[in-house]
């Protein structure tokens, strides 16, 4: 048995991981938590420069175990010609290769595209870089926060007139990582159909730009770039937080017949009557007297009282969770979102589950530990000496 | 030649799309775009119910057509026998189904798991609801901004002791689309190997959980859960947004050597050998004091300035612009990020394009129309009478 126990759809997937840190090693958790397995190809000496990030628990980095769960390790110097027959070795057992390094450094190191499609047919090679590998900007650097600014979502979160606002997880790396596996396996069903591998080439700020979509719809059409909305829909009212007696709420009265609901569950039926507030476009012209309107009745009573409420009346509502909260749900808990992990010097730790939830395949609450660096080595090594 | 023109990875696969409004139409919208052919099946007289979102141009929803390009559209009343006999054929060809119902509906329907794996078991089945199709709040309503708010991705989001702050795009419908497309993508490959569909069970909820990674991993492992940090990075620093002459701009020196060349760049190279700045670590304890010592050199120059400066000694940097500015940048044109769709009564329109760039197919600068309701009809029945 593999040191990877998940089963799933890309089981009998070997994917050689040459990616750091965040946005190309989530790509690979996405495969390996989806059954294949992912052996990374690290640097001597330091390897995945997110072992050394905290949090840390007994010297080892929280960080890197949560993204790396479950992967194998072998460290390679791919500029010593023995270290790069190994890795030949292992690009012609496997079927997907990852690597988040700066454009041009594969070509350098003698495994730009050109090179791999024409020795390794079948290979697909997936590049996740900050722009991209060709354009302008291509050489240019870039992290999670450098992206999220260029990239316009932060223009458009937050408070108006505030400061600006980080989405409070790192969408510029996880973004692209998650394009990113989506090629990946395209590429694989693709190749399932031809026979021929690919290249799959993600530049963080175009994840960027495809994830506003709706933002990016009404700036098209408007030809006025939107501003941050605080914690409200741009085009459905009311569809927001609210203020009550003790924490704000979550109302989303997404139609009119929502709307009529939402007055009864409220005790103010008469509201859904009001002129003002007949159709969703009203509504929206009036945002802020109804706001004041629905604020003032959600003030009298706490969120508990009116999520009773809202629930009998089948109107979509929610608290606003801290993290402990939310990975605390009992639907988390139902749905296996919360897995553990032993680590042989951590101890127990806990992670965020798959979220794709597949049938046919088991969903485990248990994963395998994240690799030391040069962990699988020798079992690597013999395997490939016995013909892979 | 089908009114979707794109050629790609998933060119061949057919999915049928019972999907409506953002997380479902998103996720046919990425297999549109990597080649699939989506025939969306509307309900008679008024169809998706986002036809009847604004903004509106001549009438027609750009909000529809924005994550409906390039799909077909067919009518049917899956309650009346005739149009069941027609559904059932598009399924018998099909390779995927989608749909983000509320669970139950599709038993209700006669459309069940068991159902459709029995009588087309090389259907791909993915559904995408607000809490999954399994555990004790299944049957749970849910909007974007409803599970952005359980999912505590907002507590994370905004400025300690500030207000609750939406992330300003639709991040609980996005990212449910991306996983479903993550796995049935994977769910095709594996169906290249085995014969057999699956079902793809895909609840937003899990996806925001799934998406909180590393803030999820940081309160696993302190048992505090993280606030809101307003627009800096939780460990690394300095990383963050910082005020200059005019602009804000977002300096992202990730370790030890980019903070000297950040000193350097800044005219202030000792500071790089002050105690409180030696590590990453001590940075991060004295975030304050280095932040505003950064700042005050910032303000003295406008942020075109400053991105020179850092430009030239390679620190990754950038200013945060808006949606405009974004979509303007000569790297997104040299993508092809913003593509252009001819709408017969609407005219023009542009739209964000595909970030998932594969080698072997073309990256066109414009995509098909959105269907009309019931749009693609006669059409679809020739076919089917044809024998597909």
């Amino acid at each position: 048995m593999r040191p990877s126990a998940v089963q799933g759809p890309l089981s009998g997937v070997t994917v050689i991981d040459l990616s750091r840190i965040l946005a190309g090693p989530y790509c690979t958790l996405l495969m390996a938590e989806l059954g294949a397995r992912v052996i990374k190809v690290e640097t001597p000496s330091k390897g995945d420069d997110a072992r050394q990030y905290g949090p840390f628990v007994k010297g080892r980095s929280a960080y890197f175990m949560s993204v790396n769960r479950g992967k194998e390790s072998i460290v390679l110097d791919l500029k010593k010609p023995e270290d790069r027959a190994v890795f030949d070795k292992l690009l012609a057992e496997a079927d997907v290769l990852v690597e988040n390094f700066r454009p041009g450094t594969m070509e350098k190191l003698g495994y730009g595209w050109d090179k791999l499609s024409e020795r390794f047919p079948k290979l697909i090679y997936a590049a996740a870089s900050g722009f991209g590998h060709t354009g302008p900007d291509a050489e240019r650097p870039a992290y999670d926060m450098v992206v999220q600014g260029i990239g316009g979502i932060m223009s458009v979160t937050g408070h108006p007139g505030g400061p600006p606002t980080r989405i409070g997880m790192s969408i510029g790396d996880i973004g692209a990582g998650l394009y990113a596996a989506i090629g990946v396996n395209a590429a694989l069903y693709a190749r399932s159909q031809s026979g021929r591998g690919s290249k799959v080439d993600i530049s963080m700020f175009d994840c960027q730009l495809a994830l506003l979509e709706n933002a990016a719809m009404r700036f098209f059409v408007s030809g006025k770039p939107p501003g941050p909305l605080g914690a409200r829909h741009p085009s459905i009212t009311p569809f927001e937080a609210f203020d009550t007696q003790d924490n704000p709420i979550i109302i989303a009265a997404g139609n009119d017949s929502l709307f009529v609901k939402l007055a009864q569950a409220l005790g103010r039926p008469e509201m859904a009557k009001d002129p003002r507030y007949l159709t969703n476009d009203l509504r929206n012209r009036n945002v802020d007297t109804l706001k004041a309107e629905i604020e003032a009745i959600l003030k009298t009573r706490p969120v508990a009282h009116w999520m009773e409420a809202l629930d009998a009346a089948g109107i979509p509502a929610g608290p606003i969770n801290n993290i402990a909260e939310a990975l605390d749900h009992r639907q988390a808990k139902a749905r296996n979102m919360v897995v553990e992990m032993k680590d042989p010097v951590a101890g127990p730790l806990r992670f965020v589950g798959n979220p794709v939830k597949i049938s046919g395949y088991p969903d485990p609450t248990t994963r395998a530990p994240a690799p030391d660096l040069d962990g699988n080595r020798q079992a690597i090594l013999a395997e490939l000496k016995n013909g892979g």
